[in-house]
């Protein structure tokens, strides 16, 4: 496979975890029957709110304001989103599928952004974190819930430390686009098994 | 005219627009029966929280930390939203016109701002909108409310978009000044209609 | 007492300053039987947003993600206020008392930062409270709760606007040393007796 680039598929997991998620945002703005505007802005920031808290704590300008994809694929999952329902079965698994592939996508991403910027491996994965939840915390602040990962859900951030502490691990070793590639999997195989099972830590 | 320079008008409409916002972070937190630090508090957020997210989503100083006019307008604001009641009709009126005065005027500043800084024409729309309504939304959530932008309520949000798109537009043809213009004539318009005749996005 | 470093002392306060607050954020998360990530999350928001704000609105690095001590003191509070319940009279006591003391240190702090990054004073005061308040506003905020600040409650900010008022005083006149011990002294003092007499801003 000569040529093959990995970069390419981790930039398709991105794009597809804004729309993912820029989804799972419209489908709370048609929840509370929320206009146009509405489903732009929590599609937006479900979308892409992890990733400009991250950029903005690193001084860096957001990825989101400067790749036309990211703000391109939130602003579709908002018009998607407020044509149609998606509340099938398809639609969901599909929706939970793209939801974990982000979670570690995210998770990784953060972490190898933060080493790059000279951070340590601890805050690096605090930011790998904050990356992948940050969108969903924000979003659920802004409909006056209190964020899903705080507890009584599947775990989730969980999943995104231990997304993280891989990519800071391959990373060291030389190896970032096997550390993406492994968070990318444990992330959709945890993430999938959590829900299925009801994982939850201990409260 | 000779010397005389738009950018002072656009100045002053941009303080009043401080000024008035605050105004009105100020008349929650005396509906909530807040203290005075609760009335600094929402004043500043209301008044001044759009720009500074636009300016640190640039990785700039935010100009309410440097310009003491912007601050000091704030300030003002929540110290007579404090004294007066403001409830009167005149009063009302006086602040819905404020409003959406600024409403183009920050929705205009905050696309030319973020051209200024070399992003793309639909980026700086979307920071257009976020200076003009941010500072409301933060507001809104401080006191745990849903942001009023979201739906149900006249078109607000959405005149934003037009006024960032007018002022994207004009400074691409090299007239700054008169997108600015434009911008806060457009809003201040549609903007009174749109309360006048409850024009809203449908749901 | 030559070679004695002040400067240790207010490192000291202002790592107790992240436990206390750390702690105070996990008294909160075990209040709403969260998990252990609703603990570490809220432990760390407590203890490190209000300096993470107060650096990002200056555009530099947050000190919470260089040094160790600050996430490491988060999370230990995090884990402690996990395993233990802190509710006996010493330890509301204890926490009440490093409350304080942070109070004036991050207030000291804050404006101090802000007067070296080249801010006016009034904005350094601004950034000064920031500091101090801001990691219990997200808190209150995340949790969907009005932050305490905001009225209700015994003077907390205004406290916090002294203090930081006699930092850019006394770093005006050379002594910033000064000014933080004096700082801390007057905002656990009055910090302390504000609590003991219930003393309140009218409302």
């Amino acid at each position: 496979m000569e040529g093959w680039d990995p970069s390419l598929l981790f930039r398709i997991a991105d794009v597809a975890g804004v729309v993912g998620n820029g989804l799972l945002g419209g489908a709370v703005a048609r929840a509370r029957r929320f206009d146009l505007i509405g489903f732009l802005f929590l599609a937006i920031v479900s979308g892409l709110g992890g990733g400009i808290i991250r950029d903005v704590m690193l001084s860096a300008r957001p990825v989101a304001l400067t790749d036309p994809l990211y703000l391109g694929g939130a602003v579709t999952a908002a018009v998607i989103a407020y044509l149609l329902t998606l509340d099938g079965p398809i639609s969901r698994r599909a929706l939970s599928l793209v939801d974990v592939i982000a979670l570690g996508c995210w998770s990784a991403t953060g972490a190898s952004k933060a080493l790059a910027a000279g951070l340590g491996w601890i805050p690096a994965i605090l930011l790998g974190v904050i990356t992948a939840v940050g969108g969903g915390m924000l979003r659920d602040v802004l409909v006056n819930e209190t964020p899903a990962i705080f507890g009584g859900k599947p775990i989730y951030a969980t999943i995104g430390v231990l997304a993280a502490l891989e990519m800071v691990a391959l990373q060291h070793y030389g190896r970032p686009a096997l550390g993406m590639g492994v968070a990318i999997l444990t992330a959709t195989a945890l993430g999938l098994v959590a829900r299925w099972r009801n994982w939850q830590l201990p409260g």
